[in-house]
């Protein structure tokens, strides 16, 4: 949310309480569910967070929900924007029409069909671009001048990221202490959120980061100690080919253990198995946070690891291990 | 069961209520699950009970389960058996596994893979036989004989059918007083159960079943008030070609309002409404309910309506709409 002077600190304890109350209405509180199947595959016990089941199909519908809804009353007026190709754009415009305000979404121009639709299905303004973040940025900037907009980024903002939080926050209060909590990073606020989440309500909880070889900008900054942001990211988790901010950056550099980086096939498998054992429909960056617990790198027998399902946007019509279809059975 | 003297009379309300402690530490209670696109294209609320999220995939672990679990300890050493290409031969050969019995499955030799694999997975012994009602009877047959296992029917069984009427059970609970109650019918074991536990837990509650067109029996059994057994079925809702029983058939009979037949591409439209929509993997027969819904035969403007998904064993590299997918993504 873009309002002069305004500083950007992690969001406390109280706002993760508030974001919850706030966004109650507005959004599933999703199951916790288990696979005993994985568990054996894992070695150790998972606590699966299906974010894939969240209204608009991804966990963004919580901190979008959350900014909207703080919006104080003469800033509402104007409406909300953002720039994004993903599930931030449809969990934006889904709020703002809960709320009865414009939303104006920048999308670039080579978004899936899928994404598009769902956007202009909640009744947002689109305005289309040329897809690199330079074009990106300067639509927004046009936009926001001409209709006075409020700007809500998708993970660098203390009201999303309070609003992500709930989703952990819901899973410690279900399943249980937890001994590892894994989520995947993209932008990092569903990771920065977790975070504050597990230091609110179980501060022994280890927390992972799950990141695409592919798109690793978090794993090398917190190596570096510096923000590193991706230059040319390419992976199938099309949902994590954002790089951090400060603000996703000083709080996971803070917070967690590790980041695990997995492969691109790693990642098909893993969404694979998913839609096997589990029966759920998740996009690629789901499964990279299972991806990651299946690589061994940090798992141990006997423990209990929460795994946050980002979401289940995905056309379904050219998954990665499709072949045409037979015809219909008779018995 | 095969028990000698034995009458099927329908499961009592106290059958279900033991049915429901038996099988509490080896089945998930499923959530309840709803969807506003679903509510808007269907006319009405809709509560669904997604049982693919249940062990082995499908509610057939309830029924098996239970089935299991009753039997008496001199009857239960030699084990169980049953004939199936399906998802009871699955759910059969677990509840074996978990009582420490063998289970001896026979399949028709064209079962699909992930079915055989699913099976041979829990330990059963499994024996292959042509893809014809009679040779599977006969495989059964040799194979009880052999053994001396304990034929446990995959519908015509009163303990069976106490077992599935727990799905519905339980959305009553978690769902509130329903209006309609719609379930796929195949042998009719899920559907009768679903009859059961409307009867016992809320008696208004209006009962529709939905069946493909091309595996009508119990549409056409009901008009004509006596069994009339599918002759050559064929639908891509392969676990609805089984015909009904006489017990299932008497329980239709006398709690069902109605049944709708569906058409093929009826079943895989909302198959794929269940992917797109509520991030679910469903089988094409747990599609049919919602087919039956969406049909509009008796939708109702603002009726609470409970939909049971019944499985989601389904051969993900080859869904009906699926087309060769595309290389990752960069950004």
């Amino acid at each position: 949310m873009v309002v002069a002077g305004r500083k950007k600190d992690p969001p406390l304890a109280a706002d993760i309480r508030s974001a919850r109350e706030r966004i109650r209405p507005y959004v599933h509180r999703t199951p916790v569910l288990t696979c005993t199947t994985l568990d054996e595959m894992a070695g150790c016990r998972l606590f699966f967070k299906p974010e894939n089941l969240q209204k608009a199909g991804a966990f963004k519908a919580r901190g979008a929900t959350n900014a909207v809804f703080c919006l104080p009353e003469e800033l509402a007026g104007h409406g909300v924007a953002t720039h994004s190709s993903g599930n931030h754009a449809a969990a934006l415009a889904r709020a703002a029409r809960l709320r009865g305000i414009p939303a104006h979404i920048v999308m670039p121009e080579n978004s899936p069909e899928v994404k598009k639709a769902a956007v202009a299905g909640y009744g947002a303004e689109i305005t289309f671009c040329a897809p690199t973040l330079q074009a990106r940025e300067d639509a927004l900037g046009e936009v926001v001048e001409k209709t006075g907009a409020v700007f809500i980024h998708p993970y660098d903002e203390p009201l999303v990221i309070a609003g992500q939080a709930t989703a952990a926050l819901e899973l410690l209060e279900d399943a249980g202490p937890l001994d590892i909590l894994v989520a995947p990073v993209g932008g990092g606020g569903l990771m920065s959120g977790t975070c504050l989440a597990a230091a609110m309500k179980a501060p022994a909880t280890r927390l992972v980061g799950a990141e695409p070889a592919g798109a690793d900008d978090a794993f090398r900054s917190l190596q570096a100690g510096r923000l590193l942001p991706s230059e040319n990211p390419r992976t199938i988790a099309d949902g994590l080919l954002t790089s951090l901010s400060p603000l996703t950056f000083s709080i996971l550099r803070k917070y967690l253990e590790c980041i695990v980086t997995v492969g691109e096939e790693d990642i098909v498998h893993a969404m694979r198995l998913v839609f096997e054992r589990m029966k759920l429909v998740v996009e690629p960056s789901a499964a990279v946070a299972l991806a990651a617990v299946l690589a061994g790198d940090f798992r141990q027998h006997g423990r209990r690891v929460g795994v946050i399902l980002s979401g289940g946007n995905v056309e379904i019509e050219s998954l990665p291990w499709c072949r045409p279809a037979p015809g219909p059975k008779s018995g």
